[in-house]
């Protein structure tokens, strides 16, 4: 019966979360009871789409919910033996017991790191991939803007969109991350938008406009973009990051979806679930050629969780944020 | 050699159009030259979206553009007789020469008056039979709201909606407006928006929340709207009518459309014109069955179209505005 260590929410955040909104507290882990199995996580994963869950949804005093992956410790289930790698919604803990429900056995490719199936290779990608080809209905050729391009779901979208021979604008909020999509990643445009504004620099970067927004950001990113849509354009809404703290701002010019005849469309990647064998075949290709490049952020032990938190809602990381648990 | 007198937009309008901002003009129309005809216009077509295009897309001094139903009254096309009625696009003067570009033939139904072809058979109902069930993706039996539900685009929609036998509740901003959606075309619910506000009220008249929202008014309506919207939902956008004269408000919910994966979608008729045999087919049905209802206000004469379309901004029509231009 190992102690685990787990991360609660104890108060609800307004605005930026702080490190004394979170604790960490021991518990002792329950052993793997009959059907069951014991998972130790190795690493857990850390999304913009949490900050809306420590709003509402979130419960507190509980430990935190959020996608990992662990390995199995013990096992008194036919379907998981000890060992085996799984996928699971119960980050922010270093053990569970699970009745293997909502635990996805992985087979990590041997050529690829472990930690690319939980971003480029997992739902991260997936969420990219579908957003760009199923909601944002992405044709070769088109022109495309991703906002937060660098993070660890805008900068697959980029590439994905490269890959489909589309020209491609990306924006981004630091000079190092500015440079490693023009550089590394090879985007048509870059944008920075905290030297130059939004709005200005997605007029520049877009002479022949925008086909499809691939959008995580809202606000004023959005504004700037509705302004360049395309007749018959598309916007796959991913996630609105600008309003997360400090309040959704308000978007003044959404009338032009009827002039131009565009579709906004919000989704999350369960949406497309049929899609997700073509995804891991595709990526897995894209991924071994260096076509798809990623960046991790990686911070160590459970106590570090809510820091990576906050670290990525102000922009800390550099694409996909993890927290590893254990070797 | 006929006089034709028209319309002239000779000053943009600020806020709400006045008849100062219009002039009536006569002119000579040229009589039909070699492969052309000279159309008389029997009736015109006045709709909100012709607001937009005085602030943008009108040109100064020069007749408005909007559709209309004439008759040839002079041919050397071999493509029209003498007597046709040609629906068109030159609406707001009472005569004009073509070369048939723009001009469709009509072969009103005997059983239905001729003015049924300028709103619930034309393009008005087309709008609201692709928006619903193209744009909306309507399915039998699902929760809808329809905005400005008595005006000529909406009272289609919300019908064809009971047809599928949807719950269909609409709004409407006067007390006439909402007798006759309650006790003729029998709606589950209707809203005076003038009496409850738009929040609300939509609120209690959507226990069920909402799955597809036809929006003709944006504003208020589309963010009362965006609090109700059922998990992927869909917004069909066909106009903003809220915003045309005092500019759009800003939206301030539009996060929604991401916590319940909700689409909007501009649009307008053309853009599903693959649908237009089917249409014909099922709207001449539901009109001779009496399953569509729909209401007319007729102004008489050229001079009186200004008077129209601000009247039609003010929500001084009942049902389609048409003026009325020859017998």
């Amino acid at each position: 019966m190992p102690k685990s260590r787990e991360i609660h929410l104890t108060k609800r955040p307004s605005g930026m979360p702080t490190e004394g909104d979170f604790a960490l507290v021991e518990r002792d882990s329950a052993d793997a009871a009959d059907g069951e199995v014991l998972v130790q996580n190795l690493y857990m994963s850390v999304d913009p789409a949490m900050r809306p869950r420590l709003t509402a949804g979130q419960e507190l005093n509980e430990a935190m919910m959020g996608g990992a992956l662990g390995r199995v410790v013990q096992s008194k289930s036919d379907a998981f033996g000890v060992g085996d790698l799984v996928s699971n919604r119960m980050g922010f803990r270093e053990y569970f017991t699970s009745d293997g429900k909502g635990l996805t056995k992985l087979n990590p490719d041997p050529d690829l790191s472990l930690t690319v199936h939980m971003h480029a290779l997992g739902m991260t990608g997936f969420t990219a991939y579908g957003g760009l080809l199923h909601i944002g209905q992405l044709k070769e050729g088109e022109q495309v803007f991703v906002s937060t391009a660098a993070g660890a779901v805008g900068s697959v979208a980029a590439q994905i969109a490269k890959i489909k021979g589309c020209y491609v604008v990306g924006s981004t909020g630091s000079e190092d991350k500015a440079r490693w999509l023009r550089d590394e990643v090879g985007l048509d445009a870059v944008i920075d938008y905290k030297v130059t504004p939004i709005r200005k620099a997605l007029q520049e970067a877009t002479p022949k406009g925008i086909d499809v927004y691939f959008d995580n950001v809202g606000g004023d990113h959005l504004e700037a973009a509705l302004r360049r849509m395309n007749t018959l354009g598309r916007i796959a809404v991913c996630g609105f990051i600008s309003g997360y703290n400090s309040g959704h701002s308000p978007v003044s010019n959404l009338s032009n979806i009827i002039y131009s005849r565009v579709m906004l469309r919000g989704f999350v990647g369960t949406d497309f679930m049929h899609l997700y064998g073509d995804f891991q075949r595709d990526m897995t290709g894209w991924l071994k050629d260096g076509r798809v490049k990623y960046q991790e952020t990686i911070l160590d032990g459970i106590a570090a969780a809510p820091q990576a938190l906050i670290g990525l809602l102000q922009g800390a990381n550099s694409g996909k944020m993890l927290v590893k648990l254990a070797e």
